[in-house]
């Protein structure tokens, strides 16, 4: 029995298409710079939001008209039936990937037995339905933030209790990803930061957190589960202050905590602009220090100050987020997982069809873009030119070799007399230049 | 010939006083937990500011009355004159330490000879009046972003010219630095970082900033230079981005590039701000990795998106800074510099010394205030009893040891049931106590 | 029986009290300024927060315990039960008014008769709760945002039909707004805004509203409710842009309709900081229109970029918001009602009881340091003489009584020649003084 | 003598050409909708920025090469060679207005005599060049910001001499904008604001300001003067708060004081989203109200919280902004002035025409996507059916027309039973058909 018997196949029919149930971009079989588009973006879609998903917001409950959801008999069979819902939808909207947390799938019942019970049927489905239609998990993760046990934080929270709690949560959902093929393990800490800091002790709560994931680490190896574990960086909200505020803050810890080797980064672009970030910043400064794993994509509202995971709709934003993907090589493990949700008053089946469109067609305009950018040259000539004062002069080249002195410098610099300057950055010309390619 | 004639030394004279040019908080010698405020507070001129600062701003002009800059004859002599105010100034205010530019204190001349001479014309005069009045210099630092040569940055210039020149006047001022007896050297990057990522390299200017202070370190080693080496977080202003964003990109920069042993953090109140921080979180978050390094004090205006480097007003501000310093060991090397500017129609010398009064007083209720907070105790009980059963529960203490499993807490989290609440956060209450202690 | 037998009625103990369940500063009897603590200040609470609350956010559901709430056995008894409890808690806490939301105290039901009867059996409660323990209604209002009718805004709806529920909630509230002998009725426009500016008309739902507020105004004449009609400004959220931004665009929508005689503003601390203002701004720029009506106390995070209407805690805001509303000339049908919600983790009923105490300590020291710093008079005199050069010359005087011309005027700034400045604005010194107020 | 003599003039060369110094899709001539680009855009260059921009920021002096300026012998010199310069600017980029601020043009002197000497002198030659060239004044303004006098505003200062001085520079600029046949002047209010609003009588200020608009109403009648007066609205920089916040404050003030009918608004893209608002909500808002007049076209970056004054980049901000502005009617007097400025690392003279030619080029892209947006139609047809209930229902027309009453309504309520949804807002297929609009 089909959920959405009007819906088709959502189909590639060209930008001149005005059915708004075709892709006007996204044409998954065709070949760029050498591989598929399916290939380069591994688009994924998060169960959260485009199956659990409501319209709540915090004033004013749910609109979506979710049919299957109140035809069910009890939570579990409509945590089942939501699974088959969700694998018809991947299938009908063309999507190879999802993410899920625990929670999202199954009811959590009245005991940790209950949950885990549950998660093991729901998750049969699952297994099933991949199966059917060639869906893969590209990440699994526990939801160690909503439980009113949380409230504190799980591997930060005041009460070991709480973190005991959470690593039973991450064991589980551990063993299923691996069930279930998944590539990766994500660790978004919703909680894990402080509201007031006159009654936290920052340091110990990150010690914790790093006790915390070298078990996971741990227990990984223990169960052969090889995929990549990834931290998800995220400011505030709904906490005041979390500790995986940006990159700089979740790498800075892996360091301190001797996880550099085990995790890499997942970034999402509304939790960098929160951040006060561009998500090609995050992009470029987790892949310099080989930290790229996932990015979470959708879109945030700048003049907005919280995360409205909206459906990536702006091609400069996905353009220049698929330039650093490709100049950091590609994804891995990793891939692009719409954690975005239709605007509450997008309430129809309709809408979820047509938001993943709009996300999917607009990174789909971002890579051929970002393509087209690397392939004209102008800029990458431009920044290498830029730059090549450090191997073009001796001092240069020891500067870079790491040979060059203070008194050598200065030596130099005295030498120099009043030096030229030092050439235009020419930010506008190459605006100009984007503009062309995007536009021209 | 003094530059203040009618301004006699600042004194206290308590809370009641209603002159307008005394300490009514700030008592030099009063001994609070066993040492004087002066002690503890260590408070320090930004000689930017102080003497420098014209009151210009992107819309107008200077404003500020500073007859002594009229009367001198040439650039020298002006620079000299400044100088000899400037410690006129600190004595009058009771102020024991100051921080400097090179650019602050000398002009530049027409080549970088000039300006070495310059420098030591005019740091003979400071030698001579630190040992009249006993004031010391707690850091000096290097300008490297207003001359237009830095326009793309210094240590990330994308020209090594630039860098060249950046590395001699590190060089001169780390010299002048230990020739006048300071206590540290800071590093603040006001263009180390992009104005736009399409024609920016990042990781090979990162790469040049480390292999800058490499040397650097080196260089001190070379000439026993033995003060404390510090990174100024500053997340943007003046370029869009900068690379030293907030403590978290700051230390991990230096770990990542084997720094973290030379360099702890100078911790500045406004740039906290701007990056989305308070500064107490600062503090803390720098303090628990042992980088607390000094503390440049000031205030932003939350509700403005630029450094207004305004005078310590807020006693709430304040009182946290000092708690969090407190926690922390208190300064070592390190010390409470006003890099602080009175507004611009704050234009009179009276103002710049009630400027002063008003931060210095601010930052002694300050400390007063966080003394009492911890004599109290209230609050530091509260804190410790909330994190007790990672004592009090055998699990509890093997996650603080490193030795729980995921499987071992999965089974005690089996165990549990469905575990009471984690006990209330109580905010509201402490917040109360705060109150109480300021204010009753 | 009680809902909260371990509490007695919370009493003024004076700043040395270190009983939680006391207060230290607001003591209501106590006569300031010729009018007790309680005249001045006219507390009220929200019972949305107060009673309804239940600690959920977008990331977790509730965590309050509130045993009275499980006990019920039907929506309309809870309904019932919430208003007798919460009686009970204004009587313990000493709170004089209250405000509400039809939705808040009376289930919707499955049709608008079934509101509105269950609307008058809970308002009967009240009305003897009211006789009993007297406390009294500030204001009432419709929540028109809720619904998912409302999706689009209410009398901002693209649907007539979504404006005409509307239209008949107000009615109702109205009147019993009228019947409990409430002094004023609330609008705040949830979602009179927009979500997307390509499918909104502007123009048309902004003359909509203005539709809707003469319907009121109209209604309010023919049933004889005399009360005040306020305006409340916010900013955004849930839409992405309300058209009651703040109090300038409250105001001048008012203007353009003709509806300035009959509404005035409903100032909340939090929107104002959402839309770049401070409250005591908006309070003034209200004031001196002759608009302001009542506050919404509470407080917001400046890092934060959402409402989180916080209990007041921070003395400087009190003391500010008090000063102007002080200047304004005080409350007369308004008040300053508690729009503020614990902090999630604070989840026991003693947390209810903290959160208030917090919130009318903190405001009754803002009101005890207002009324100093107006009796200390410094700043006060300051700003007169700064001003006084309009009464002290003759064009200054033709400035203000209107009959200065350019012409005039060019012909005085000729004459000036180089004029001097125009005095310091002695800001630092102002600070200085509020804070020896402050903490003297 | 040619300042650019490298330069040729800038022509149109179609979207494939690589050549720098050209037009990619700003085509003078062309006709859209039945105007050339040239008079749909009537695009201005600000004289400040173009020929007076230095690239000094707070942290860094000027680093544009301008080698006519230090050519010249003395400042009234220099300021008729920065004309001339200015003029063969205009001409080579195809710039058909400008717009001039009084001290941008001639140097103050010693005397308000003496600057008025030499604005006729330096006006007399724009007067000569405009009669070249062809190039007219779109409209002028007196800088009352910047001289020291004006440390407290200029209209609002606390000091009636420097209220008197503005009044001569208004006096004079709209004399100077009448010669010049400029057909606008605007009111930028710099310092009309506060800087701390513990020294400042809000109302008296704002009463101040609206005197001295009418002062300048009236004479605009006595010279004869018939330009529009134009009121720019910025929130905040240099000032804390300035009373120009937004379209919504000016609004409100113009119709307090009677001068709603003399003056219109200026609209600058930056200033619009540093008050938290889109450009183009700013022009809907006032175009709503029959209030637009004019638009400072640039850029600001959302995650910087200053004014940048960019070149215009992004073509969906000006195609949303050409289709507010073609929705409400296109313009009269008014244009799109460039208030834009190269970045300081743009310091070539080639860069100042790649900045323009940017600005230029994204604003002929936005105008020709909003064209084919509104010929597309897709758009606003939904829209007009999105609303199509206030006209197809009685009681729907009967609330447009103001004579429904909420008794009424409250009967249509009671009668529509549980209604239906009010119809998905469409965002994200609405947006998928502008994305497909921009780059199909």
């Amino acid at each position: 029995m089909s959920a959405f018997p009007e819906v088709t196949k959502v189909l590639y029919e060209g930008p001149a298409s005005k059915n708004p149930l075709a892709f006007r971009f996204y044409n998954p079989d065709e070949v760029v710079e050498g591989k598929t588009m399916a290939e380069h973006l591994k688009f994924s879609a998060a169960y959260w939001h485009t199956i659990c998903g409501t319209g709540a917001d915090p004033f004013g409950p749910g609109t979506m008209l979710r049919p299957w959801d109140s035809a069910a008999c009890c939570p579990l069979e409509k945590a089942k039936t939501r699974g088959r819902v969700f694998f018809e939808f991947c299938e009908k909207i063309q999507m190879p990937y999802y993410c899920f947390h625990d929670t999202d799938i199954a009811p959590e019942g009245e005991t940790l037995a209950d949950f885990q019970a549950n998660l093991d049927a729901v998750t049969a489905v699952f297994a099933e339905e991949q199966q059917r239609t060639g869906v893969k998990l590209l990440w699994g993760t526990s939801n160690l933030f909503s439980n009113p046990r949380y409230m504190h934080g799980a591997a930060t929270s005041c009460h070991a209790d709480a973190f005991a709690f959470a690593a039973a949560q991450v064991k589980k959902t551990m063993e299923l990803t691996k069930m279930l093929g998944g590539s990766g393990y994500t660790f978004w800490g919703g909680r894990e930061g402080y509201q007031c800091l006159w009654n936290t002790n920052m340091k110990r709560e990150i010690d914790h957190l790093a006790a915390f994931m070298h078990m996971a680490v741990n227990y990984a190896k223990e169960i052969g589960f090889t995929g990549q574990f990834y931290f998800e960086p995220k400011p505030k909200e709904p906490t005041k202050h979390q500790y995986d505020y940006d990159c700089a803050a979740c790498i800075n810890f892996l360091r301190a905590y001797g996880l550099e080797d085990y995790v890499k980064m997942n970034i999402e672009t509304n939790h960098a602009t929160l951040a006060g970030h561009t998500v090609e910043h995050e992009i470029d400064y987790a892949g310099m220090q080989g930290m790229l794993g996932s990015v979470d994509a959708n879109a945030g509202d700048l003049l907005l100050g919280w995360d409205t995971d909206e459906f990536p709709f702006n091609v400069y934003e996905t353009t220049f987020a698929m330039y650093e993907i490709l100049k950091a090589g590609g994804f891995t493990n990793g891939g692009l997982n719409f954690d975005s949700k239709s605007r509450r008053p997008s309430y129809t089946y309709e809408d979820m069809f047509k938001s993943f469109i709009l996300g999917m067609d607009s990174f789909a305009l971002g890579l051929v873009k970002a393509v087209a950018i690397i392939e004209d040259g102008r800029i990458d000539a431009f920044v290498k030119e830029r730059y090549s004062s450090y191997e073009t002069t001796e001092y240069g080249r020891r500067i870079r070799g790491g040979t060059a002195t203070l008194a050598e410098l200065a030596g130099i610099a005295e030498g120099l007399g009043a030096p030229a300057l030092p050439g235009s950055g020419r930010q506008e010309e190459l605006e100009s230049i984007v503009n062309q390619i995007l536009f021209g």
